[in-house]
């Protein structure tokens, strides 16, 4: 069997270095006399893949010793829930850009725990745009700001940064790691690793020190930040941390994210272009909300799209189906998505396009 | 670089086949064009695995269609708070059995949410036995009785699933698998992965049809057991279940629970009449409440215990050391651990203890 260019949403497409590595280290890693799937979290072993892991977050993000940087478990949805139960407390007010599905999910579980509002919305055009700054509606003193700096289902994205009086929290999850991140703006991110970083099963967690002094006493113990932060509290994701690790190391050997985020340009670039010069394809998202890890378009009907899909995966073009909420088409294009890929893929539009006289 | 024989506590040792399997797969999963870590979790590929996996456990089992087969995440740690949050509800009680530090984490979590009481502890005797079942004291139309099946520290374990008025919850992590189980007696069964059938990162929980119908409204999505029994609500550790689905099939192949039962006691019978013929050695749990899976003991000093497990590790016995809050030597023997790893196991010790002189 041979490997197809993979356009999955997530989980999605891994660094075949990576994926080598690790098959070459499936029986037994290095001294360890094991599979990493089998040695104790408390080994040498395993405690220097996370402290390697630990080490190249720092810098491939700029951030201090002091950050938490912590593996957990659950998804990005445990996070929807955990976020508030340790940082919405008390009377306090917590503000949500709803700029898709799941930011409305991390809005709703909010919702249950206090005072979260609405800073702004996208759903009135299906969330195919990130609201302008300058519409959103801030609550003054709020305990934080949660923004999703890509929206997987819809294919928007953060442009940059965004500047707010109060810590943000970000879930980052579709694209991580993908471009050079201003984290002195955000008091938390999380991240599901399962897109852009490693395999489904963990969550990176990064807190700001300062933020975390915020938590308050009394959460139960698993869902407490501090209690992550302090020590290994229980058995981590043992394997999913030690494919993460090779991630980062392949990241930092690329050049790191200044590099990664020319290199994700330049692709979603070559897509965008493609649609922009065709009256066939449509790109959903408005223009200066585009995401540069999904990239999603329509075709004139329904049936086309089906045909594209289909004829796509037959030359080996895998996972191009849209959301099945949004429908059309969706290409991502992760971090470790190969340029040859987006260049079959073009080629692929071209040529069903042509086909259609 | 040569394996080991690995008597982890956990992550533990997997089948060889297991891990074989695995490697050949890494890079190209069947037909998928990627690797089981790269692919949709609503791909027909890893549905038909998740598929697979739950077909398994019911054959295994014994138990029927409707019983929940959840792959959740988070370990055990998680399903101590998880479990009385949806079961512990109202004015109801729930009683604990109290035979270690991991049932006393379950306890105290389930302490922050109801009226929890201890139904018996080995506490005073630092968790070397099991109660007997005469002294427990239980409470008339509690919602649940919580046991754990094997108490990975100390080396004990319940010698057969006990007969009570209510259904129990089972933290079964550290013996899932090992031996047939009277499934009708448990409302709920739960297991992170990593001890006896698959890597860290999944906990499997399954719970009775009727006992999933007592769970009340208004529970945070993700830690209501009804959001992941009605449908696949987000993405699961998809490598993890991956390779629970092989070892669920390596046990099958081998014979079922009962072989596995069987094979157990063998080893672990191996090692355990090695140390009730020795004066050297001593064993830590009362002999009535021995575990066939963790298997605890000391040397006449402390110095020796360290001279021990250091020499063992020189011969290839990794991992031997007692958990740190216990000491001595802990040999732990989970399915995968071959016979030769124990046979190995008690001819060291038959060395180390004619070099005493």
């Amino acid at each position: 069997m041979e490997r197809k260019f993979n356009f999955s949403a997530g989980p999605g497409v891994l660094p075949l270095e990576v994926l080598e590595e690790a098959q070459s280290e499936m029986l037994c890693y290095k001294d360890a006399g094991a599979s990493v799937m089998e040695i104790s979290h408390r080994s040498a072993q395993y405690t220097a893949i996370a402290e390697s892991a630990r080490s190249l977050f720092r810098e491939l993000l700029g951030i201090s010793s002091d950050w938490s940087i912590l593996f957990l478990q659950g998804g990005a949805s445990l996070q929807f829930y955990q976020a508030p139960l340790n940082f919405l407390t008390g009377q306090s007010t917590a503000d949500y850009l709803l700029t898709g599905a799941w930011a409305d999910g991390a809005y709703q579980q909010a919702l249950t725990l206090g005072d979260a509002r609405v800073a702004a919305s996208s759903e009135d055009q299906n969330f195919s745009y990130i609201p302008e700054r300058s519409s959103w509606k801030l609550s003054p003193g709020a305990s934080y700001l949660h923004v999703t700096s890509n929206n997987t289902i819809y294919g928007t994205q953060l442009q940059s940064d965004p500047t707010v009086d109060v810590p943000m929290v970000c879930d980052a999850s579709s694209d991580f790691l993908s471009r050079p991140i201003e984290m002195e703006k955000y008091g938390m991110m999380y991240a599901g690793a399962q897109k852009n970083i490693g395999p489904a099963g963990a969550t990176v967690v990064l807190v700001r020190p300062d933020f975390l002094e915020k938590i308050p006493s009394g959460l139960p113990a698993l869902l407490d930040y501090r209690t992550h932060a302090s020590k290994l509290y229980h058995t981590p994701p043992v394997y999913a941390v030690y494919i993460i690790e090779k991630v980062l190391r392949w990241i930092k050997a690329k050049g790191g994210l200044s590099t990664m985020h020319a290199f994700n340009n330049k692709k979603a670039g070559l897509v965008y272009s493609k649609i922009d010069g065709s009256d066939f394809y449509r790109g959903v998202a408005r223009t200066d909300s585009r995401s540069n890890m999904n990239i999603t378009f329509r075709l004139p009907t329904e049936e086309l799209e089906g045909q594209f899909i289909k004829a796509a995966a037959g030359e080996g073009l895998m996972s191009l189906k849209g959301h099945r909420s949004a429908g059309g088409v969706r290409a991502s294009v992760y971090n470790a998505c190969p340029i040859e890929a987006v260049e079959a893929l073009v080629q692929f539009m071209n040529h069903f396009e042509s086909k259609q006289g």
